[in-house]
């Protein structure tokens, strides 16, 4: 029976840089997959160190000594399987960075060969040049041996540079066309993140290497959020038709064990891992075929965010505005609803519709809640500004006529509370409720709606959290937590009048939009595309609504108007989930704040 | 008289990815430079996009149009004159990143000849290989002739890398070894920022390479700040025998003029950036030698961040502490006093000799000053969330016993003001007073004092930032505006009461003797050692002082604990100015929050 060469994927959860917890995790790992004699057992790439790794390296080395100390702790209890385990490896040679990216076959007990990565990612969220040298690439240098069958090792990006299958490659080197030639099935041990319309390019691209080269490929990813990035698993095989043969969960922790040859367990992908390559070209105001990989994706994160720093209970400020309610769902979920503590802080602009939509929707949920009126804070800061502002103006004469300051206060007030509460009681954050829309054209408060100790939605657009908000009123166990009324009235921060209309001012007179907003977003993240650019191209939104040209151009500028001065907020912004295929999260993305785009062309 | 061989260094301050700025900048130059006659001007590395230049060029690839567009409006007012101008150049090859970090080299009115950076720096603030291709290298790819002279040009990193000067080496190619040996003088644009310590570095570096090739070497620096970093220009050249022969100012914008044979200006280096390698080895409470360099650099950064940005005015709390005090000086010499309000905002434990010093501060820069008693506001705050706590208690029953919530309470309200007025007055920005030693302890407020637009000192240690105050004491042209006392006391957030003492809770008691912290920093950022090479290694503070080892490893203990939990704040810290050697700076230092380090080794 061991003929049929049991193999199991280490599909697990590292945290950063916590050697000693990735170790123990392994060994323990190690010691089901000999119960189960299996004949290999694979780990993530780096798993030892856990990725994303930031710069502990540079700073803190002795983590790499930590690695190998592990590495013959786990040597020792090796027996009867062959594993195979990515950690940083010492560059020893004067030459070059100080570490490669590796990944050590043990053996009999022994560390009996090392596979040094050739290809560094070093674009988005990836950094591996930063800290690693790229290893010169031989056939036999990447090939081992276990019971007649030669495996061919490939670390991730090393398998993402197919001359055919790309049209522009970033390296001249394409280790796959030298590795699996020499082999009979292709060992690539990965930490892949998900992003929108990444799974499907993945899918495509292994499939096709497999078929191209008449081998198996086999794919291990880790699984878990570290901060910012969610690990989306799903490690597989694809046999020598470039065909789908097995396959892990989406997300989760798993052992996955198969056999190279036969029938095993092909798990289905959550919906949205799946979304074809097609609907990168085009926007499309129809989210649903991505939601439900962005709700596991956003309660992985909270939930991994919060355990791994040893918190466990959010508090936020329920507004009964759609984005404080979308998060409260996924605090909920994440969390249990009695670690989640809803505030309902109303001010003079609250609405008695906002305020009896957040008692129902905490109801609902079975979250704690209370209300706490800011409306007499709010008056009495605003008297006590009056005369500080009063007196500044004795020395600068130019105070402006109309401010924002009144609008901020209320935010302001409110977060203070926030903190106070997470200052109080034990393992409690606040959360940051703005998204990703708002963050763009900068309509967020700092120290308010913007600030908490975690931003779920930071990276999802608001017409995205409408169908989220949906969506999981139709698929969580309980039905319609949210009542409709929150989905179905337009946006408000509620912290002022409308001039024009005397009513309460919505955020699309404020902005624009949010169909034409979510748009601009989409074309600057996805096509890299210019105002001019835009001018000329024909908007969902137009094809709809009668617009006239002018219109246009005024939201454009706009909105490019305001992405320059909230750049400064992207900077403060906590942390977030990566969520789309392209975001303005810091680990990805970074624009100086003094910077002065000509967004023209 | 042409034969004198004139050269100006455009040793200029760009804005970050303003292309048009900076082209006009460079236009207007090359128009003095043709006045005067001057055979040649070169520029910094890649002014036309400005460093740093963040991800601006992958998600708004037009701007590299926008450099070729420029490129060619350069070239047609270049009569009489070679120009020599860093770009990012588009690579239209299938291989390889999307832009080589290129120097174009203008003659006759036409793009004569382009050189293509080979080495990529990947560290610290540095991400070349994020966006560029490392171009191939050949003596003829690298040289032009201009009256009969061979110049080699050799861009910023590509002098880096001797083989014998340095230990180690990041990279196996060594352009030096191959241009040198074929030209009569180097030519090396550059964008390098100022850092402690790194100038005495790169002096010994460009003069061994000069005498070791027998050969000129000329390097054109940036000037001026972009967010973070700071540019400290002093262009030079060294001579056959690598000995300084010509030498631009310091820190400031300058369009240097000067002669390849005879007789030129050397301007003394501020004080600082000659300090001795030396120094880099062993740790020292004088701080003195850095204190100009120190003082520059952040005049510099506030200066260009707040014009930069369309700012002009900063509104700070006065405390009457050393971090308020220090910030408000730096600022009246930035942005000028009037355009500096000072607010002092005591509460129930400020006292009145904190209240004095604060006014007397004022008084003496010049700047604007007003009190605002924050006592009624933290108290009526205070009472407010003793009502919210106890609801909240009746579902969350582990209150703490003992909180922070009223210390932060305090730091919170006078943010909150600072942002107010920030909100009322045009083009202000409150200033975060947070200094390097209590960053990486977490003894700062999130919304509180670690809160502001700009933070001047984040990247200053609390010993430092006392040698500075006094050294602006005796050096500004007014002298001594910080009282005495305020040098004297020592630090206390003024935010609570010792139960020990029942005095003012002082920053020591809270965390552990300045000198002490100040030195684990520094053995952290300049030698990487582990928690256990502290506890065996001599403390300057030791030396001083009889300390049992068990006091010493409570300390560490508490050292690596607390720098755990102040990531999440360093993650939300205002931009800052990078200052030393080695910083916790977001744009060169990142470590994931999650992360969990055995910081014994």
């Amino acid at each position: 029976m061991d003929k049929i060469n049991k193999i199991i994927l280490a599909q697990l959860n590292p945290i950063s840089a916590d050697v000693e917890y990735n170790k123990n995790k392994t060994i323990s790992a190690i010691k089901k997959a000999i119960e189960k004699k299996a004949k290999l057992i694979i780990f993530p790439e780096l798993f030892l160190i856990g990725y994303p790794m930031g710069d502990v390296l540079t700073r803190y080395p002795y983590l790499a000594d930590q690695c190998e100390r592990a590495l013959i702790e786990i040597a020792e209890i090796s027996e009867n399987i062959a594993v195979l385990i990515g950690y940083p490896e010492k560059n020893k040679e004067k030459f070059g960075k100080p570490y490669y990216n590796s990944v050590a076959l043990i053996k009999n007990k022994k560390i009996e060969k090392i596979f040094r990565k050739t290809l560094l990612p070093n674009y988005s969220e990836h950094n591996d040049y930063r800290y690693f040298e790229p290893a010169k690439i031989t056939p036999q240098n990447r090939i081992f041996e276990l019971d007649g069958i030669k495996y061919g090792v490939i670390i991730c990006e090393d398998g993402w540079n197919d001359f055919e299958f790309f049209d522009k490659n970033l390296y001249e080197i394409d280790p796959m066309a030298i590795v699996a030639p020499n082999a009979d099935v292709i060992l690539c041990p990965a930490a892949s993140c998900s992003r929108a319309k990444k799974e499907q390019l993945k899918h495509n691209m292994m499939s096709y290497a497999a078929k191209k080269y008449g081998i198996k490929y086999i794919y291990v990813n880790q699984a878990g959020a570290n901060d910012e990035l969610v690990y989306d698993g799903t490690s597989r095989m694809y046999d020598e038709e470039g065909k789908l043969s097995a396959m892990a969960k989406s997300f989760e922790e798993e052992l996955y064990e198969f056999v190279l040859d036969g029938k095993n367990e092909i798990n289905p992908l959550i919906k949205g891992l799946e979304l074809t390559l097609n609907s990168q070209k085009e926007f499309s105001l129809d989210h649903m075929p991505d939601i439900e990989r962005t709700y596991v994706a956003i309660k992985t994160a909270i939930s991994d965010y919060f355990s791994k720093n040893g918190f466990k209970r959010a508090v936020l400020g329920l507004s009964g505005g759609l984005d404080s309610t979308v998060c409260a769902v996924l605090l909920a979920d994440a969390l249990g609803a009695e670690n989640v503590f809803g505030i309902s802080m109303p001010s003079g602009f609250t609405t008695s519709q906002s305020k009896s939509d957040a008692q129902e929707l905490a109801q609902n949920l079975g979250i704690n809640f209370i209300t706490v009126p800011i409306k007499d804070s709010v008056e009495l800061l605003k008297e006590k500004y009056n005369t500080i502002f009063s007196d500044i103006e004795k020395s600068w004469d130019n105070r402006y006529k109309k401010s924002y300051t009144t609008d901020n206060i209320q935010a302001r007030a409110r977060s203070m509370i926030l903190w106070g509460i997470a200052n109080e009681f034990p393992q409690t954050l606040p959360i940051a409720t703005s998204d990703k829309s708002e963050l763009y054209m900068g309509y967020a408060t700092i120290n308010g709606d913007m600030s908490g100790g975690y931003a779920p939605i930071a990276d999802v657009v608001k017409t995205k959290l409408f169908a989220l908000a949906r969506w999981m009123n139709e698929n969580r166990a309980q039905k319609n937590a949210i009542p409709e009324s929150i989905i179905l009235k337009p946006p408000t921060a509620e912290l002022a009048i409308n001039e024009e209309t005397g009513k309460i001012l919505l955020a699309e007179d404020a902005l624009m939009p949010y169909e034409f907003l979510d748009e601009v977003i989409w074309r600057i993240e996805n096509l890299n595309q210019s105002k001019e650019d835009m001018l000329s191209a024909d908007f969902l939104y137009e094809k709809k609504n009668n617009i006239d040209i002018s219109v246009k151009k005024g939201w454009l500028d706009k909105f490019f108007k305001r992405l320059n001065s909230a750049l400064y907020k992207w900077y403060i912004v906590p942390p977030s989930p990566v969520i789309d295929a392209r975001s303005i999260n810091k680990i990805e993305f970074k624009q100086p704040i003094v910077s002065n785009i000509n967004y023209d062309k």
